[in-house]
């Protein structure tokens, strides 16, 4: 896999160009990271936009490696999205940057913008592989701590694959960039940082008194989100 | 304005109904904690999702309210999203749910998905109204300490306003919902909630060392982003 975004055409950063980020390493931290992506499918005569849990498999069999989503059988953006292009974003917010001027307000961010064409996940071990990425994205390790999904379960989610060969990427970071006479007329400007953060895990009431908080999901709660 | 989401044939929620939230003043809430919407556009012949800032003006021009974002006049997803229809999508992330098998680990989220034509703002006075909202919608009450918007900024920004009346959306809190075997089982099930945190603010270089953070950016830091 090459080390560096390709992006073609359609995801080749017009504006903003000093926002880019070409490294694919960066692209992986930043899909590491997150935990819903934006999936765009085309509906009719219109664009869908739906937020969804995601994995990706560096070595997946897709160009450039494979990003994953899942959902019910039954949903229509996913009979949409089969063998259609979509576009997958993945945005973490890092911070609220308070410019001198109006102008000059931004925010802090990274984003991946991936466009592909969408593949229905039809082999077995490959949807189940798939399905545990998703899991141990959310809660690392935990997949291999769970009972096998049934024939039903299986047979009621559907699992989408998009390459992650024609993906950009764009962050920002830092404070602001201002006019230099409303820097020379002495005005705060800084950013605010945003964090997310991982709270205690809550027990639920079907939990017997005496069951322990298992160590995957204990140890996600000491990382950040 | 209508008090409840009135969905048509293409907002509506086929999948996950009792997900779906049907109160509006929940989707206005949903606006004013997010920060970042998710706009999708047709560009060519697949959708693009970008993310933005917004800001919404619950007594907009537009029916039942208008979303606004702003860009680049150069931007090609401003250009074409112009007259077009668009989806935009706002998410927040809850909570990671830690269910008793694969099939049932989910995400808390509150989420809204808005389909409408986008509408270019001309009128000068809707577009530096929409700049401020977009501004205030980061931090509170800073669009009246800063100086007034030149005109070759104002030139070199667009405004988009899509109407808030085609509006879905879902939410789910908690925790797992598990099948009745696993749960008999004594597994452990629970969830762990997210939270979004605004850091103390950076100061930047170029600020003198005797200026004060303002007011608008202290108080902005001891708010829940």
């Amino acid at each position: 896999m090459s080390t560096t975004l390709e992006p073609t055409d359609r995801t080749r950063i017009r504006r903003g160009r000093n926002r880019a980020v070409a490294d694919r390493t960066e692209l992986h931290a930043l899909l590491a990271d997150a935990l819903v992506a934006h999936l765009g499918v085309t509906v009719g005569d219109h664009p869908v936009v739906l937020p969804t849990a995601f994995a990706v498999d560096a070595d997946g069999p897709d160009e450039g490696g494979t990003l994953y989503v899942h959902g019910s059988v039954g949903a229509r953006w996913l009979q949409e999205a089969g063998d259609a292009t979509v576009c997958v974003t993945v945005t973490e917010l890092d911070g609220l940057v308070a410019g001198r001027s109006a102008f000059h307000h931004s925010m802090n961010y990274r984003s991946a913008v991936v466009i592909g064409r969408a593949r229905v996940v039809t082999d077995p071990a490959e949807r189940q592989h798939a399905l545990d990425l998703i899991v141990d994205h959310m809660i690392p390790g935990r997949s291999a701590t769970l009972r096998p999904s049934t024939r039903k379960e299986l047979a009621a989610t559907a699992v989408l694959a998009v390459p992650l060969h024609e993906a950009s990427m764009k962050a920002r970071a830092g404070g602001p960039v201002d006019e230099p006479e409303d820097v020379a007329a002495g005005i705060w400007g800084g950013h605010l940082p945003l964090t997310r953060v991982v709270g205690a895990p809550v027990v639920d009431h079907q939990t017997p008194a005496e069951v322990a908080v298992p160590d995957d999901v204990r140890a996600r709660a000491l990382h950040r989100a």
